[in-house]
């Protein structure tokens, strides 16, 4: 696997990588795919592609989420991106100005700091609790900045199935939410990419469905239902949101940042496999879940805590009081089981809770992750 | 060509698009690629990818630079990247500061303008000549700055074959440009998009290839080589700005912007066709600027003139004494051509000369071209 991002190391049952396992991408179906994208006369996939992707793509999506979210989408509501990351690289470029002031949670996906901490920006953090995100918390920010005469421009948010926590916003709050942005002009960028990797029930209804219009700038993406380095998303917002973010000057010059993996990826919904797909990933990463749940009950110390979340790739384990998880990472790693801290993912420095990924292995692997990690819990404990 | 960028509209011979002819691309050719980037076990193309892009593919690049510019770059001196429109617009985001001033040709090429107006900082433009960027009024524009207390931090070039104007620029200037970019601390962007389209001699030196370390970066693509769809270029600079641009925040999160294509282009060098099909391009493009130049000296009227590049996909025409090219448009439309006019790549308003591709025809259209362009002149100069 020369040349991927993250490569485990021997010995170590690596809890940190929010990936799809290797083994589960569909290696066959994207061969394929190629295949009818370059097929006979077909040559729209390698010129420059128009700024908002290939329109078979916005369709193929349209009908997506009409099937699945009960919404008709007009295709100038969608663009299609190079990836969630670039896209939120892309709406910062195109939707802030330096100075400006860009709300994040807390924890908050680890490396989308590095995305905002790219744009001179300045950040501040609301809470995230068993709900989701903190909506006073957020309503007290907010009055504050406005009392400062500042202005809160962004808020990114993960409100279904987050990284790190693995929580759900209620949808009490997501309704409050959506009022408070609307109320002081404050866009939502939410990244939804756990949408379809859900394991209980169905997954609550998106802030931008349920939003006033241009209130929510939804991403959307297939790196963790199709494969990710196929960098190939989406973007919905109104059509002069959508029209506003295509025309960034890369776009312009470049067109479709995916062009090529779109056409592909476009191919690849045609063919027909992929709710069927989605069903197989469903079930077994529900399998990843229940069988590292079930184990981190049995191994973690008395005082942990954690609760199952109802998709995406996390579990995140709350540490006995006055445990932090920076210093227990090398001795996890002595016992082979590595983990993410809390303290990578939150700006205030608490350190008492860390992320476990059950997404990179099967059942058994994760139970003994699960196993060396209460192991090593109790040497930590021990050595105190 | 649903979902391409660029479409001619009927009965138009569009001398505007600077793109590869669609009836050049090697479709056969990366459909084969996309096969062996699948192949078998291999799945190295679909997870997210190494911040730097795909190793084999940096091997490939530093093989063919060494090949064609008699020069051994190390591999932690290649970045891959997403084309050479998002690596500009990551450079511009890695290495300047809202408020820093960006120095632009003019004319400068179109679409880079609204790349560096998406990132917050001052324009300044540097006069291009029949040698190229005008060094004199650079060092002028350094010192003026520094006696006003600024600083220039970045300069936006296409030194080889550039677009608009096809000019080369002299041996002696890239001496001087880069003495004077290590003097006064600035960075230099060469967008060196055309070097293999070189249709008389060689290339001259690329000013990344003669310059101090870490004086200039050079983007490399594609784009015109092979596919644009594909959005594979890279970087050349040093080991520490070659890591400083590939922990751009969004490559942090999502890998290699460009991961799956890099892959499959990586596969299309391995497969050893890349010299021969340059060479054909090469000869084909040379037909074409022929073909162009000799029409265009037929029957342009007294008073215009040309210079013919030595390779690229454009020819830079200046219009007879107070003719201007923005009000030329519509009446050379209605005979049946299109341009690029020079207000669209100029700051200062001048629009005394036009932009003609060459790339998108075959010579007989291209001829025809010319023919048009001369009755709308001769029809415009009669109106006026």
């Amino acid at each position: 696997m020369d040349g991927v991002q993250n490569v485990p190391r021997a010995g170590i049952i690596e809890l940190v990588f929010g990936e799809p396992d290797p083994a589960l991408l569909p290696v066959t179906e994207i061969r394929r795919a190629c295949a009818t994208a370059l097929d006979g006369g077909r040559t729209a996939a390698l010129p420059y592609g128009a700024n908002e992707g290939p329109p078979e793509l916005r369709r193929l999506i349209a009908a997506r989420i009409a099937a699945t979210e009960d919404r008709k989408v007009p295709e100038g509501e969608i663009a299609i991106t190079g990836g969630n990351s670039l896209a939120f690289d892309q709406v910062l470029t195109r939707f802030t100005t330096p100075g400006d002031t860009v709300l994040v949670e807390l924890p908050t996906y680890i490396l989308a700091l590095g995305i905002v901490r790219d744009h001179h920006v300045d950040l501040e953090a609301v809470p995230v609790d068993d709900d989701g995100l903190d909506v006073v918390v957020l309503e007290r920010i907010l009055d504050a900045l406005a009392l400062a005469g500042r202005r809160a421009r962004l808020l990114y948010t993960i409100p279904t199935f987050q990284n790190p926590t693995g929580t759900c916003l209620s949808a009490a709050r997501r309704r409050r939410l959506v009022e408070l942005a609307a109320a002081h002009d404050l866009l939502i960028v939410e990244d939804d990419v756990y949408r379809e990797l859900v394991y209980d029930g169905v997954a609550p209804p998106s802030l931008w469905s349920i939003a006033p219009v241009a209130t929510v700038l939804r991403l959307g993406s297939f790196a963790k239902t199709i494969a990710p380095g196929l960098r190939v998303g989406w973007l919905n917002g109104s059509a002069t949101q959508v029209e506003h973010f295509a025309a960034a000057g890369f776009v312009d010059s470049g067109g479709c940042p995916s062009h090529f993996s779109a056409s592909v990826v476009a191919c690849y919904l045609e063919g027909g496999g992929y709710p069927a797909r989605v069903e197989r990933l469903r079930s077994e990463y529900r399998a990843r879940r229940d069988a590292l749940a079930a184990a981190l009950t049995e191994h973690l110390p008395p005082g942990s805590s954690f609760v199952v979340p109802g998709g995406g790739f996390f579990i995140w384990v709350t540490l006995p009081e006055g445990l932090t998880a920076s210093a227990l990472l090398p001795v996890a790693e002595r016992h082979g089981v590595s983990f993410v801290p809390a303290a990578q993912a939150m700006l205030n420095g608490d350190d008492g809770a860390l992320r476990l990924a059950f997404s990179m292995y099967p059942p058994a692997q994760l139970a003994e992750g699960a196993k060396r990690l209460g192991a090593a819990l109790g040497s930590f404990s021990a050595g105190r």
